[in-house]
């Protein structure tokens, strides 16, 4: 690889290059496909009720899906920190309105491709395909297992294995943010982290 | 197309070009890389603690995905019925022990195919990474659907929910499965359908 070839240093690059191989030389025309976004803290990327076309990529930052439940409360989904992807997939892939809203958590620098970009790139680069497979793989692989620690671990075990394994989370995201994410109350994520504490 | 070949009317063939556009021509050898398994009434087709290297596409039956919680108790976690795919995605991505039973809920056509059979059904035909990739995205986007039911619907509704989308598994699954699935207790579900008997 060229050395001084910045494209072989981007985490896009790297991140596709782990699941498939994508040479430098093509790499240009691929981030062309992108558009990269500076976000600011709490800044929306989506909103509920609109037309979800857009599939995001986290540089650098944090990101939370949510959706507002019906006594006004925002329930977190999903987050995403640098080398995820995000978005409403079923929305996106219908091409259809989402329920849900994507924010940032903390300043952010996004790379976002709409649905039509992203078939006409995997139009010109097949092996996009393999990569985005092997991501969604990974993603609902992912969420089996996020279901299973639901049905069998405690309220405490859910938060501890939760922080045990994205022990990054525990440091940027607000602590509701995390209690909304495993369905927990603020309140008994306090408890625990004075249990812990003590 | 060809209408003595019955390949036209295979369900994965019909599947399979519902996202991507597979030749008949080709359908022949894409066909050759799976086994197919008749299956009896609870007849295993993966194990707890065994390697995952097999993804499975139900042409008729029903499969039940679960774990053994804490309890010795069968936790519900994913089902699949005609042109579903089913395994631990995480397991079979990483050639890995799986944690997960599947099991037939009713007599079964499965057609299985195994990690590496895959990989080179890939390479051969490039196309069906598409294909894979799409029905990766409805799966981990439904996966996200579900998550937010759980937050948002009451355990009545959950029910309802579930019943009204997929008409077919009340008449198909055991009530306890179904109820194990949602994660509601048997007594509760057969409460609801008493109430909505009445």
């Amino acid at each position: 690889m060229n050395k001084n070839n910045p494209h072989t240093t981007h985490p896009l690059f790297l991140h596709i290059n782990r699941f498939t191989d994508i040479r430098e030389d093509d790499f240009e025309e691929i981030l062309g496909a992108f558009q990269t976004l500076k976000v600011k803290k709490k800044e929306h990327l989506m909103l509920a009720d609109t037309l979800c076309d857009k599939q995001f990529f986290v540089l650098n930052g944090c990101l939370n899906m949510y959706f507002i439940d019906a006594n006004g409360s925002k329930q977190t989904l999903q987050f995403a920190i640098e080398n995820w992807w995000i978005t409403d997939y079923l929305a996106f892939g219908n091409e259809q309105k989402t329920e849900f809203f994507i924010q940032s958590v903390e300043p952010a620098t996004i790379l976002s491709i709409d649905f039509s970009s992203q078939e006409q790139l995997l139009e010109r680069f097949p092996k996009l395909e393999k990569y985005f497979r092997k991501v969604l793989q990974i993603a609902y692989g992912a969420s089996l297992m996020r279901v299973k620690y639901q049905f069998e671990l405690s309220k405490e075990e859910i938060y501890l294995h939760f922080t045990r394994n994205f022990p990054d989370f525990e440091q940027r995201v607000p602590q509701y943010l995390i209690a909304s994410y495993l369905g927990l109350t603020p309140e008994y994520v306090s408890e625990i982290r004075r249990k812990q504490l003590s």
